[in-house]
C-alpha cells in the first residue's frame, strides 16, 4: 500500500464533507433484491444514487467543492467542462449557493443535457467537441471571469464528497465485505475507497470497467496512467482516463478492476428496470453486470456486497435494446 | 355517507392484515421530489408500490387472502383468472405458504407475464380473450381442484390487504391531508378510504381514472355500477369494472373521481422516468397525471397529497412514447 499521505483526501475530509453537504444532498436509499441477491449467489445492497440530485452522485461532491470555496472566490462563480452529469451536479450545487456557474459543453451535446443545465441557471459556453477545445475553452472561461475551476474528478473537494456514500453504506449496512463502483476518471472509487478502507480495512473494493474502456485495469496493472484507447462503449459516463489525483488511491487502495463486456452491461441494465423498476444508466449497469459475472459469483472470502448504482440519466427516446 | 357496516373491511380487518403479511410484504417507501412538487403546487408524498414483491400493491391483498385461509382450504391451493398483476402476486403468495396456485390466463397474454408466473412455480390454464370465458375456465378449474378462488379485487381479504398501504402512509407522514388513488376495480382505493378515513376523518380521498375508462366517476354520479364501455386506455390495469364490494365504498368514502387523458396520462409517467428514476406502469402515471391538472393544482382547502405509485410492470420493448 502507498503513502496514504500521497492520497488527495482522508476519512476526516470525507466526513467534513458529508457535514457540510448535510441537507443539500440526498441521503438516497439502499435497495435489496431477492431475485439479483439470488442470481450473483451474494447478498447485494444497492445504494441507489439514481435518487441523488440531478439523478447521480456526482452531486455529493460538486456540492462540497462549492460549499468549499470562501465567500470571495465563490461570489466569482465556478467553471467546468462536461456535457455529463457533473455539468448538472455544478450547476445545482452554484445555483444553490447562489453563484454564477459556467459550463462548457461541446456542440453536439444533446439539447436535453443543456436544457437541463440551463434549468438550474447556469450559462453554457459552445465549444468544438474535442478535449482540446474544452479545455481551452474552459481555461479562456476562467480567464474571462476569474471563476474557480472545479473539475469532474480530479480535484480533492469532489473526491471527499464522493466518498460520502461510503460512509452512509457502512453506517446502515456495517455487515458489508466488499463495495463495488463503477470507476471512470475515478473520483467516486477513490474516496469510496479512502473512506471504507479507514473505517473497515478488511473490505474488499472493487472497480467495475467496461472492457471497452479498459484504462483503469491496464493502469493498475502498469502502474502507471494508461489512456482510454476506445471511447465506444455504451457506459457513456465511463470513457474517461485516471487523473493525477484519483490513480494513486486506485492503485494502492482498489483490490481489482473487474471488466464487463458490453452485452452484460445491457443485460444488467434491463435487469434492474425490470426487476427493481429503478432507472440506471449504462455506467450504474457496469457495477450490476460485475456482480452478477460467473466469475465473481465464485468467489469466496466475502458476502454481503454493496453495488453503487451511480446514476439514471439515461435518453428514454434511445434505449439500448432497441433497435 | 352510507353504513359502515355494509364496507367489506373494517380498519381493525386492515390492521390484522398489516400484522399477517408483515415479513413477506415490503414496506415500501415514500419518495419526494421537489421538481414534481413545484409543478403540482403541492407537497406530494409518493408510496412507491412499485417496489412492492411483484413489482405491484397486488401482493398485499393476495398474500392477506392467501394467509387466511385455513391450512385445509389452503392446501387445495388457490385459483384466479389474470393476465396482469393479481396473476404474479397470487402465484408468489401461494409460493410463500407453499401451496398450488392455478391461473387462467386468456391465450394472447404476453409470454413474459405467463413465465413470471410460472416462474412463481404456478400453473397457468390457458383460455379464450374474454371474461366469459376466463370465468367459466376459473370455475372449471375451481371444480376439478376444489380450491379456493381468490378474485383481484372484489374480496374483502384482498380489500383489507390493499388498505395496508394507508397504515404506512400515515405513519409515516401523519401530515398528509389528501391521497390519490387510481382506480379500475376499486379495491386498492376501497382499502386505503376505509383505513385512511377511519384514522383520519378530514382526509381527502380521491381516484383518479382515465377518462376513456371513466366508469367508477359514471358510477358514482349514478349511484350504481356503471360497466366500463371501452377498453383502450394505456392504462392496462384500470379497464376494470367496480364490484358488489367496491363500489359502496367508493360511493360512500371516495370524495371524488379525477379524470386525465391520455395524452396526460403518457407525460406523467416519462417524467416519472425521467425526473424520479421510478420505472411506474400508466395505470400508476393515471394518479400523477391528475395531481398535475391545472384544475387539481387550484384546489384549495387541503395541502400534503400522498399519491399511490401502484405499479412498474411494463413492456420495455413498447414504451408508449414510440412510435
Amino acid at each position: 500500500m502507498g503513502d496514504v499521505a500521497s492520497h488527495p483526501a482522508s476519512l476526516e475530509a470525507i466526513r467534513a464533507a458529508a457535514a457540510r453537504i448535510a441537507g443539500h444532498a440526498h441521503r438516497t436509499p439502499i435497495l435489496t433484491s431477492e431475485t439479483l441477491d439470488a442470481m450473483a449467489a451474494r447478498r447485494l445492497f444497492f445504494k441507489a444514487e439514481v435518487f441523488q440530485k440531478v439523478g447521480a452522485f456526482k452531486f455529493r461532491g460538486a456540492m462540497n467543492a462549492v460549499s468549499r470555496l470562501a465567500d470571495e472566490a465563490a461570489a466569482r462563480g465556478v467553471v467546468t467542462h462536461s456535457s455529463g452529469n457533473h455539468a448538472q451536479a455544478l450547476a445545482l450545487a452554484a445555483k444553490l449557493r447562489g453563484i454564477p456557474a459556467w459550463i462548457v459543453m461541446p456542440k453536439g451535446a444533446p439539447a436535453i443535457k443543456r436544457r437541463a443545465v440551463e434549468g438550474y441557471g447556469a450559462t453554457v459556453v459552445e465549444c468544438e467537441n474535442t478535449l482540446e477545445a474544452r479545455e481551452s475553452t474552459a481555461a479562456r472561461v476562467v480567464a474571462e471571469t476569474v471563476g474557480t475551476l472545479i473539475p469532474p474528478f480530479d480535484h480533492p473537494d469532489v473526491i471527499a464528497g464522493q466518498g460520502t456514500m461510503a460512509l452512509e453504506i457502512l453506517e446502515e449496512r456495517p455487515e458489508t465485505e466488499a463495495i463495488v463502483v463503477p470507476i471512470g476518471g475515478g473520483g467516486m472509487i477513490s474516496g469510496v475507497a479512502i473512506a471504507a478502507k479507514a473505517l473497515k480495512p478488511s473490505i474488499r473494493v472493487f472497480a467495475a470497467e467496461p472492457a471497452l474502456a479498459d484504462d483503469a485495469s491496464r493502469s493498475k496493472a502498469s502502474g502507471r496512467i494508461e489512456p482510454v484507447e476506445r471511447i465506444d462503449t455504451i457506459a457513456d459516463g465511463l470513457r474517461t482516463s485516471l487523473g493525477e489525483l484519483t490513480f494513486p488511491v486506485v492503485r494502492d487502495l482498489v483490490d481489482e478492476v473487474l471488466l464487463v463486456e458490453e452485452g452484460a452491461i445491457v443485460a444488467a441494465m434491463r435487469l434492474v428496470w425490470e426487476r427493481m423498476k429503478v432507472l440506471i444508466e449504462p455506467s450504474a449497469a457496469v457495477g450490476v453486470a460485475a456482480v452478477l459475472d460467473a466469475s465473481f459469483k465464485a468467489r469466496r472470502g466475502f458476502g454481503p456486497t454493496a453495488v453503487v448504482l451511480c446514476g439514471g440519466n439515461v435518453d428514454l427516446d434511445r434505449l439500448p435494446w432497441q433497435g
